[in-house]
């Protein structure tokens, strides 16, 4: 039986950051890696190629009226810059403090170990777990998952299952574990405003014509009114409400607006007008630009009209919002509110769809949810509560984990998502860790829902 | 006697870069050669250190009963980049098509060259002439004059004299010369806007904070009116009205809004309500975009809400606004519209007074101004009306030349400006050329001024 800590160390050694094509071997040893393990724990395991990274798949079959359970990860992991501002080497992990450091040790190596630990651990424990699963580790997370819809198109026959089961979510903190029961959807472009075919002279032709950051700015500030809402025509129309028990939960969460303006470095908030911060997150839907552009970047002036500027665009979105019908909205509106003698144009970027659940026993929750979902959440929320002393919170989280929502919409399979992440794992960013003891907690309880799950007698899937 | 062309060909050999600190050399090459130029031709020349590089001062002196013309010019030159997009190297100069092309063949060498030559001329002509002339040329002309305010405070015996000569402004074509009544002043500065301290996910913060590139665009865009006016307190309140004369002088420009539109490569032209697009240029203040930047700038998208957002504003100004208070409203304006939670950083880039002066014979023409100055006004008149076939316009031109707003409020000289820039020299532009036709009939023009002038039998600056 494999020491999870131990495998979890020799995952994050290799370097498998998806975004940077000098680390195919980097990705190649991770991938060879995660799938040794499944094998080595009986789990059959396909490769199934893409136009970048390969997607894993690692089956465990059985009896047609088990229950079937897809667990998803993935083994790619972000870029490790800025490298000086690391403690210790992203790719040489290191344990300090009840934390392994390391670049990918929380996302997603550690929840998944964390997953794969909990079924070899069963699986030694009782080889003839009526359980059927089926791990589906993907390698493009980091870059948007752009070839799973594809092979989700092509694989719909994996989905012919219970539920989808993942960690890739996180938690306020050690004792209080998150349910995550919604994700918000994305939508994203780009616009360039053109005015004069080149740059001008500001002083000499300043006057005459309109300057492109001019006109950008303008369409940029009209997306927003004052009350903190977008100002684009239809933006809230398929916005689902948001019910009682869900303020409720988020009232557990246990962070004050004072600690959590302190954690983000600002000096207050700004949220759409009658929601918290917390509220603003976690159940609205946003538009950010995440960047701006235009005429002259460098020290100093220089004083000239540019010919273009250009805005990067993303909306979050919330269910039951469609990030196509968004992204032609904000498109329309951009188009409209143009001034004749500026030229557009558009670039689009990733979309991904909203993705909500209501767990059992709410008053919203759907009359025919599947047995073993609801059966999962309530093992979940026993097995929370006796292994981390605490109930879990079921909220919504602001961040997107698009597949999930494209699961839902394609194969009409629902998620269990246990959030395992910790503010202070610093995803994304230098010196990220994985907390070893929810790493401990947390096999502890995916064990309690995946043997819980296999004494349900009919899989709502076979 | 020095042949004007070759000598402006020699001139423009040196790579007078005032902006490159390679290119010491290429300063000192140019300076020395104008600077030696002068010296036969009888001026007494003083080099006068400065931070950065050296201002030319050359003299002939004289009966203190002859009139005192200081003459303008700069020895420094734009880079050259893109060096690709030229037909022959910048700095061998080539004649084409009764053209000198190279880096400063028009700005400022070509003009400068005119005068010398000019002055050359008459003094071979008459070594008695009974005139006293100062030639003024500085070598940070192209970076703002940053040297020019001081040395100013402290030569300011120079300027006992009856007016300033130059030629750095433009005319629409080679028959329809400008005498250029007035320059636009400028007040540059940045903003930069700060939100959280750190650049933030998106998804999982967006929602709670204030984007400060959302922020920035609001702010920006509260600066025009729907009319096109700046929309800043007290911006408008020092401008000095329009003449109908020169209303009528800019009406026989010659150029139709349809062939200006077509220059600059614009389907339509954004004017301040009430004004042309020619009026808006020459009549009008105006506050420009001249950059902006935040947030991710590379290709595709990253879902950042970034800690900060800067934009580059200049505004060009117009008699008798004050580049100082201007700047200030503005100032005041950006931070009563910043919102609470955004934190704001101003910068100040250069300053430059507007300059206006009213020749002779109009219903606003001081009562008091100096004889020497209108003898020199009417004589170009008649002379730019012989020598080039047309009377020449009255206009102010959009650019800057902050330096002659400065000697103005500074000295209380005025100065006579003729335009010898055409639209085909290309300047700041790779291919910069000067017009040798142009140039000939300046030198002819200058000389007939300066003779004119010495003409003049009492001084006002003795």
């Amino acid at each position: 039986m494999f020491d999870p800590v131990e495998t979890l160390k020799e995952f994050v050694r290799f370097p498998s950051v998806s975004t940077d094509s000098t680390q195919r071997e980097g990705m190649k040893g991770a991938r060879d890696y995660i799938g040794g393990l499944l094998k080595s724990v009986g789990f059959s395991v396909e490769e199934v190629p893409t136009p970048l990274h390969p997607i894993l798949i690692g089956r465990r079959g059985g009896d047609p009226t088990w229950p079937h359970v897809v667990i998803y990860g993935h083994y790619d992991v972000q870029p490790p810059d800025p490298l000086e501002l690391w403690t210790t080497p992203p790719f040489e992990p290191e344990e300090r403090n009840g934390r392994l450091y390391g670049r990918g040790a929380a996302d997603n190596k550690g929840p998944l170990v964390t997953h794969v630990s909990a079924v070899a651990q069963l699986l030694e424990e009782n080889s003839n777990l009526p359980l059927r699963i089926t791990f589906l580790i993907e390698g493009e997370e980091e870059i948007g998952s752009p070839s799973f819809g594809r092979f989700l198109e092509e694989h719909k026959d994996i989905f012919n299952a219970d539920f989808v089961f993942l960690s890739d979510t996180g938690s306020p903190n050690a004792s209080q574990i998150v349910v995550t029961t919604g994700l918000r959807g994305i939508s994203c472009l780009e616009v360039e405003a053109t005015g004069p075919k080149q740059d001008l002279h500001s002083g000499v032709h300043g006057g005459a014509v309109l300057n492109p950051i001019q006109a950008l700015t303008e369409i940029c500030a009209s997306l927003h009114d004052g009350d903190g809402r977008v100002n684009v025509p239809a933006f809230y129309d398929d916005v689902r409400p948001v019910q009682d028990w869900e303020r409720d939960e988020l009232a557990k969460l246990g962070v004050s607006e004072e600690e959590y303006a302190r954690f983000l470095g600002v000096p207050g908030f700004h949220t759409e007008k009658g929601y918290s911060p917390f509220e603003g997150v976690r159940f609205r839907p946003t538009l950010e630009f995440n960047g701006i552009g235009g005429g002259y970047q460098g020290e100093g002036s220089k004083t000239v009209i540019p010919s273009k500027a250009f805005a990067k665009i993303s909306c979050r979105l919330v269910a039951d919002q469609d990030p196509v019908r968004i992204q032609k909205a904000v498109v329309e509106a951009i188009k409209e509110r143009c001034p004749a003698t500026i030229s557009l144009r558009f670039s689009f970027a990733h979309n991904g769809a909203p993705y909500l659940v209501t767990p059992p026993g709410k008053p919203n929750t759907p009359k025919d949810q599947p047995e073993a979902l609801a059966i999962a959440f309530r093992e979940a929320d026993a097995a929370i509560a006796d292994v981390f002393g605490k109930p879990p919170c079921y909220l919504r989280e602001g961040g997107s984990v698009p597949i999930i929502g494209d699961i839902k919409r394609i194969t009409g399979l629902d998620s269990l998502m246990i959030g395992l992440f910790l503010p202070e794992d610093n995803l994304h960013a230098p010196d990220e860790s994985f907390h070893l003891g929810v790493m401990k907690n947390g096999i502890a309880v995916s064990k309690r829902i995946l043997s819980r799950l296999a004494s349900v007698k009919q899989s709502a899937g076979s």
